[in-house]
């Protein structure tokens, strides 16, 4: 299971670069013998836990982590019209138990709304349910038919987190929204990750909600990826599956709705915006690892110079340390955990160990600096954590700055989409965001429901019709 | 989503128990709309975490999780002939991505040999990469033609947990199977949940192993239930996937391999073993609430009473506690923590609000006895909960010795297990074996690995041949 150690291809060239840092960082196996399917190794899985330990962690503060099917019966999964039509090229269907035909075709599931909707409806009757809040966390399936990518365009997403909620009416699923939106933010500050909050054009909305709003994030090659969806169902689905509630005042009314998800593609952007020539950059809190002591040993003083880095390493314990006392040279110590985006590197030798001292360095710098072994302890790396992952941050904030142009031409802003994202003002006009599209060969991505850090005026005129327009954002996307 | 206040049947009827237990202590709601496919409730799904945290602690000392496809290729599937003659008649097949026929069929992994070896072939270089140990927690589906019944007989088992090993050879992958069953001992003593450890015959081994060690429990009307299986397979899947190594001489060898699996059938036993007419009764460490605080409510009397039990809380509050000042009745508000399975039951009402002190039962018991609120402190609590756990593992083994009995005639066996375990010796014939099976209308479960709680002589005649015999159990089995 040892990854080669060769050189990982430029950065710049971003699509060679995730392929190979994806199978040398150990995070998927790409050799599973089905197009669009990958095996989670340990180191993967490890970061995979601890990312969605934190997922977990704000959705239990006020949601109920259940489990629901993975198969739904083809008469369930058809009977919201938008929704089936949205879904039914890329259903896995299962047609046969052992050697017989199966009576009722079951799909994977694509997303869980027509399996836990029929159940929704048997557990609020009412307004005492209500809200109804829940979460799971679960395998789902898509027979993708173009290119294929770990993590970000698979056929097994092997961990998708899917939330849903029922509330008395629009309003309390408006709110809800804000709240999932609330969650979303905390989840991708967490993960240093910068993204856009964007409402999608109707055309791009999920199948069955009555609007849908997206994290979007901007990759390496200027390419933006959908990183979480938040979608208000109304009272779309409620009325489908008849989950209607009593209220106060004796009345049934149908529920309103909302769901909201987010896929590994949040480790894909983790990986993908903080990594570098050398291989991924991880955030203290998700890093397997989070301090390698390396002890620079020479002859005749690796007893002291060992003794040290024991030392340190049981000052730290309470940390996910390593003391690589391996064979290796140092150097290629340091390649490895470079790879691996190991936050922090303790360095011991033989006069550090003389002076009670240890050189300490980060994975997003170059530089070293020498510490006393006595200064060291737990508030202090997590002082050193916390001013590198708002260094991560801020890296990449600057970085997708620059990839962030406004637009009044739309051949400029065509040209500029092979890069990074656009922005220009668009009216709410069907025909206008068609036309755009057609026009820059490219997505609208939708109106901006926040601007964080990106500088634009909201308001302005429709590029299109000269019209009232509002800020979108326009990109080719994952 | 409140369940109702009816009785519950009496455990004697233990279908018709586990039945409405399953659904009325909110663990699995049965009206999902396909057979054999269930769906998790909140409070279900948090027993089941706390369960399988356990599982993965254990695991975790020395194997690394992993995640490996649902998919399974119908030609890694068949490769290995004994393997896919054990499972062809209960696979499910995707056939269909889309509209489209797909060109290979996909099998939904009834259990994952085939989808892990071919990348064990890829893992596994040198002597240096073993012993390889992974588990994975994932979903599994098997097509149930027979009777299904909720976290035992499904069609999805959505919690398999299955490991999966390499070693260099026959007899440390023997080590490995003891080792196996060392860590799923621990896991069934943690809850409480008496076995046999058996060595199952010849014809009811895995398909593809060399031979299978199982654990069953015998479920309350008298059937045993296996619930956890360990085989080792030898080099037989090595042999198939070309899974070789270079051995420190240079020599290629084939790997020797173990697999051993654990389903939610763990939590069927745990419901089913410990639960009494009044509902469940959950050891302390894997209950979701593991203290019920009662305020007995008088009029006048209220405040002071609420203000005494929230200091209990406050002082309990590292553990899962639940302070019920809902409006019903005391007696309503037993009947549902006690359906429910709380350990611990704390009440206080005017007199010991003045008293300063608490009243405290267990679930498991009918007494009451009355502490100093003072005395109330962590330390008793776990001391408690140990004693909790001590007591329903004893009721538990005590309750199974009696239904465990040793036969020398085939008739009088045949008789008594329709209501419990025969013990008898066989020998290792094959023919000797079916013969039993015949005659008596049970299953031969195997011979037994080691005795703990029996009480029974290891060696003796066969009761068919009357030559060299060991002790097996005979019984009806889920």
């Amino acid at each position: 299971m040892k990854a080669k150690a060769e050189q990982l291809p430029s950065k710049q060239n971003f699509s060679e670069w995730y392929h190979e840092i994806i199978q040398k960082a150990e995070i998927m196996d790409v050799r599973y013998p089905v197009k669009g399917l990958y095996v989670w190794y340990p180191f993967g899985f490890k970061i995979r836990q601890l990312v969605y330990s934190k997922l977990r962690e704000l959705h239990d503060r006020d949601h109920d982590e259940v489990y629901f099917p993975a198969l739904i019966p083809e008469t369930e999964l058809g009977k919201e019209g938008q929704h089936i039509k949205g879904f039914e090229d890329e259903v896995y269907w299962v047609t046969h138990g052992g050697l017989d035909p199966l009576d009722v075709k079951l799909a994977l599931r694509p997303t869980s709304e027509t399996a836990i909707y029929p159940i929704f409806k048997l557990w609020i009757r009412s307004h005492a349910d209500l809200p109804l809040k829940i979460y799971q966390i679960v395998n789902t399936f898509r027979y993708e038919t173009k290119h294929t990518r770990p993590l970000i365009r698979l056929r097994e997403i092997t961990s998708f987190k899917e939330a849903h909620t029922a509330h008395k009416n629009f309003e309390e699923a408006e709110e809800q929204v804000k709240e999932a939106i609330k969650l979303y933010k905390e989840f991708y500050d967490f993960l240093a990750i910068p993204y856009m909050v964007i409402r999608r054009p109707e055309w791009d909305k999920f199948p069955g909600a009555a609007y849908t709003i997206a994290f979007d994030t901007i990759m390496p090659d200027g390419k933006t990826m959908q990183i979480g969806t938040v979608h208000n169902l109304a009272d779309n689905f409620a009325r489908t599956f008849e989950i209607e509630y009593e209220d106060i005042d004796g009345e049934h009314k149908f529920v309103n709705q909302t769901c909201y998800g987010i896929s590994e593609r949040c480790i894909a952007a983790l990986l993908s915006i903080h990594g570098d020539d050398l291989g991924l950059i991880l955030p203290f809190e998700v890093s397997p690892i989070q301090i390698v002591i390396i002890p620079i040993l020479y002859k005749g003083k690796e007893e002291k110079v060992l003794k040290a880095s024991k030392m340190v390493l049981e000052k730290l314990k309470e940390f996910r340390v390593v003391l690589d006392d391996s064979e290796d040279r140092p150097g290629a110590k340091y390649y490895k955990w470079e790879l691996k985006g190991v936050p922090m590197r303790i360095e011991i030798g033989p006069k550090e160990a003389d002076e009670n001292s240890v050189v300490v360095s980060f994975r997003d710098e170059k530089k070293k600096f020498k510490i006393s072994m006595d200064e060291i302890n737990s508030e202090l790396v997590l002082q050193w954590a916390k001013e590198f992952k708002d260094r991560i941050k801020n890296k990449a904030i600057g970085w997708m700055k620059e990839k962030v142009r406004y637009f009044e031409d739309l051949n400029d802003l065509a040209d500029w989409i092979t890069k990074g994202v656009g922005l220009t003002h668009l009216c709410k006009n069907v025909d206008c965001g068609m036309k755009v599209e057609e026009e820059v060969k490219g997505n609208v991505l939708g109106w901006f429901e926040e601007l964080n850090w990106i500088d634009a005026e909201i308001d302005g005129e429709c590029i299109i019709c000269g019209g009232k327009g509002k800020l979108v954002a326009i990109a080719k996307t994952y």
